[in-house]
């Protein structure tokens, strides 16, 4: 099996996604072809960056991963194809490889340079689905591009550790279909300063939202919330939360929020993109 | 083949149904996965029922439908998984396949109890994932679970028959892509009711609506209404109509509404989920 | 491989798609089935042809290409079946398949006549899913219908040259998931009015918006406005400009332009479906 992943900011009603798959299996009929997202927010290399970070990891090993984010070849990006965790990424160097990969090194990073081997008329998608065939079928880096060094690096905000290592302050970096909100503070960053501490998470108010107490416990999924106490479960529906989610990220979450409804993590807490969370240590 | 269908409230924004179909590939990449819907209103188990209800039929017998909508496993919903109408269903027991079974009892309902067996960060998802790759392999569900004897039972308002039987009254479950009014009104109790007599359904005058005259005719299809007489079928266009739509149950429509521009049943008649919609014979 | 696409209107929340897979993949379980776009604007023939247009190239000879688009058998609309351009499509001939045809003739036309051999309960999509199978698998054209020799015929605008071939008047005939904003002006008819000399296209002052420069260059892609000359990339972002693209048409965009956020062509320049777009040659 041959595993080709779609991550892009195309959208579902226009027929990019459709005759991008057409391409594909044009190039390469045995594919297997799976969508991350094709609701990237336009151009935003953050967003893409997180989606195919949380995503990746449920694949199966050796599986290509074709990133159609800000994809067009310019003076500045080159079109680039990475090995990294086991996994192939196919992206332009626009900075979400550089942001996905971050403090680790890939195995293979190459500069992709078929461009004159195709058709005049070629887009970018013929060149990254030319490239994603070739690798897919189990072709090597090297026959399509030429090795570099680096990629471009990530100039996202990072979560920082106070010097006395009594704090830690993230950025919200995403905001799911539930509202919940993403922060880039990591489990294995908050397991590493908090050395088993009681902590708390203030919600800051913000933007005319009422005063919200803090959160004193980062749960492993959200229902442990109900699970603690003998009240019933949907008891619980309104009350906001802090988990650690699948990504490996803390969240804070409305237990069985509704944005269209009752509202979300994001409305009722006003949080939004690049908003601060800090855990104190206490 | 093994096909495993998915229904969940997850969207199509975030990396969650794609990390899903990834996980599904590494435990057995012979599935074909196909989406029903990601877009179930969040945590809205009658219309997670409604959705799968209609759709499961459409495939071959042996599918296995993943319902991922309020799915975690917590105090009061256990993990079930049951074989009923040659079909098999994943959910967590929170009453949407009490609401789909309804007064059927399905041939095999068991308990999931295979966590202890799966990793200790094992997420709810990976649950079911195991669990489908099990059945879709034609594994016995005896050997993931427990069998019960009862799920949760549907707490939904049911169409009921008045006691002289000159009228049915039932309640809108669920607005479509169209605006479309479907009611749990079925054909089955119509026809039950009707015997033959005429009949009309009032339209009630519902939050500054315009006055609307009865329904007389529930037709087999959209089109009949301008297939029965002379005038051009865009003269029909805005005319509302009744039909049993193909999961059965009596629809309100708009002819070729479009509720983006020209607005659709539920915003030109003021119907909403639960409102009560009467069928009176005459 | 067979591959069947779809493009409907039908959206992605209901079960409709779904379940139109389950039916395809029960009459033909080895389809490979792809969507190009569920999204069409409801019984939206121009839309649904362009998209279907624009996609279709991409896939491979032999495709079966089903559109549920405007699907009931009316009086007025029989189902049909074409062969065109190595590909195959079925649709009820409602204007799609004429306005996508339109100055070429099919290799072949049918229109489907096996309604009675299918069960009294079966819908249309019942029709277009046995005919695809039927197609998919290799069938002859003339065991499912009747040959014809016309399908209805478009009446959307077409792009006009002025009797002094000094100019070509086109119009608005899509707004992409970007805001971008196409029109009927090909790349083909602008190169045999053109020959070779200078042109602008104005940019007429609309509903309240700003006066903006008129264009100057068509360019092959979206970054040869940032490639020409020496500031960053980025100095661009929200620059007006045009393309031919990939559908071969002219496409006025904002480079990279979000409509969520910074606003759009259309939104920017006020540019809607239907809308003129002048190009005058010097």
């Amino acid at each position: 099996m041959s595993i080709i992943t779609l991550t892009t900011d195309y959208g579902l009603k226009d027929h990019f996604v459709g005759a991008l798959k057409g391409k594909i299996l044009s190039e390469f009929p045995e594919a297997t072809i799976i969508d991350i997202s094709n609701n990237i927010d336009p151009f935003n290399a953050a967003e893409a960056s997180y989606i195919i970070g949380a995503a990746y990891k449920s694949f199966p090993k050796g599986t290509v991963h074709l990133i159609g984010v800000d994809a067009e070849l310019n003076k500045e990006n080159q079109h680039i194809a990475i090995e990294w965790n086991d996994h192939f990424f196919i992206c332009a160097d626009n900075g979400i490889l550089g942001m996905l990969t971050q403090n680790s090194i890939p195995k293979k990073m190459v500069a992709i340079n078929i461009h004159d081997r195709l058709p005049v008329d070629a887009t970018d998608l013929d060149v990254f689905v030319t490239v994603a065939a070739h690798i897919a079928r189990g072709g090597l880096l090297n026959v399509i591009g030429k090795e570099i060094t680096a990629i471009k690096q990530a100039t996202e905000l990072q979560a920082i550790v106070a010097d006395d290592r009594n704090s830690i302050k993230g950025y919200v970096i995403y905001i799911d279909h539930f509202g919940n909100v993403v922060t880039n503070i990591s489990k294995k960053l908050f397991l590493e300063i908090a050395k088993g501490r009681p902590y708390e998470i203030p919600m800051i108010q913000r933007r005319n939202q009422k005063v919200s107490s803090p959160i004193k416990n980062i749960w492993a999924k959200y229902s442990d919330i109900a699970n603690t106490r003998n009240y019933e479960v949907k008891n619980y529906e309104g009350d906001k939360l802090a988990i650690f989610n699948e990504a490996g990220f803390l969240e804070i979450a409305i237990f069985r929020s509704n944005p269209m409804t009752v509202g979300s993590a994001s409305s009722l807490l006003g949080l939004g993109y690049r908003d601060t969370i800090v855990i104190n240590f206490l």
